[in-house]
């Protein structure tokens, strides 16, 4: 099944499902009703009422991806060993799914405090998850571009992790209402990436070790802290 | 002034604010009412409305002196070079301050959402707090107990902050409801100094190097995935 197949025009769950996803990024899941969804797609609260309940079951189904989408890249192949690329290909694709998904990490504890349900899923998949990086590691550990101990390993899957679903709502917070736009979020969980990428550094081994310079520099925008202090100081009037 | 002076029984409002804080701490902010605070105390909400306007002034002057502690702490002495027992001043220091006001942390964004005023407050002390946290590495770097690179200092530093003020949030929203209980959100908490040692492991030098079993040892109950999977396991019935 190809992506144009499933965005035919006749599926009107998933143009609901791009709508309430597209809108709950660029605005916050708290400040979009059904009603912005149904007016943004020229179609009645009725018609969209036929295919969720209510938001708490679109939140939900755009979970759904965001779980698929995070297990499906999270994988070490079996029939080879891993190569930096490979590392940079998994750094790719936590921006990307950080970035698709950015209003559920923006405000996590709220969404979970209003559905015990997507909080037991949310709890299962963050297990799942630790336990699929540390995969990874080991992965990366084995083709000798990454040198740690078992514990060691695990910490800094831990911290990863931490530091992978705190980002959006750090910078998020961070940023002036007036200076929130698009182009400034994307520059700032970029810089997320760049602080993964710090976190690792030191043991990282051949060639990951040899392209690290250039791997910070691909998602920097200069030091973190100087980037932060900038997109948190309010535009003068 | 000592802190019996603080506490004498004539300060209501000092009572309010102990019995507010206690009372957040142990059920979250969200569940407990300005009545549960009066009733705590046996006094009128009349008399707690004389000390404090709403829900909302109370949690901004718990703010203060959450903000005053940490503060106070994060300071490098000028007549002296850090030693690794400064070190483990410091991690104490940020253990105790999240334990106090582990309410805060473990809601911030609900509680930033509620009060504009606030998050401005909260923003520049974010802000203060690494440029403070950031003289201290570069103290413990001087005194050649790490060494790293300026970049790498100020990527440590962002983490260290990120980690540390995700930390409480993180790990309440994994331990079922049935389990949440005092003793079991310390061990937690303790198991983030645990992998904060282990986010500057790779930097530490001299005495700080030569005692980080020591360090690692005195905060983790174990590795802090096995630790975690086993608070996020439900109660079987």
């Amino acid at each position: 099944m190809t992506t144009t197949a499933r965005k035919s025009p006749g599926s009107t769950r998933e143009r609901i499902l791009d709508s309430a996803l597209r809108l709950f990024n660029a605005q916050g899941e708290r400040n979009v009703t059904t009603n912005h969804i149904a007016e943004d797609l020229g179609i009645s609260p009725g018609n969209l009422y036929y295919h969720f309940r209510n938001k708490a079951d679109i939140v939900s189904e755009l979970f759904n991806h965001y779980e698929a989408l995070v297990s499906g890249f999270l994988q070490v192949p079996e029939d080879r060993v891993l190569t930096w690329q490979d590392k940079m290909g998994y750094l790719e694709s936590i921006l990307d799914s950080m970035w698709g998904a950015r209003f559920f990490h923006r405000d996590l504890s709220h969404l979970l405090n209003q559905d015990e349900d997507l909080r037991l899923r949310y709890n299962a998949f963050v297990q799942r998850t630790l336990e699929q990086g540390l995969r990874v590691y080991e992965g990366l550990r084995s083709a000798g571009l990454l040198e740690a101990t078992d514990e060691e390993l695990r910490a800094l899957m831990v911290n990863t992790w931490v530091i992978t679903a705190s980002w959006t709502g750090f910078v998020h917070g961070l940023v002036p209402p007036e200076k929130q736009q698009e182009s400034l979020d994307h520059t700032l969980l970029r810089q997320g990436i760049y602080q993964l990428v710090c976190l690792e550094a030191p043991y990282l081994r051949g060639d990951a070790a040899s392209h690290l310079a250039e791997i910070k520099q691909r998602y920097s925008a200069g030091d973190t802290l100087s980037v932060l202090f900038s997109a948190a100081t309010p535009k003068s009037a």
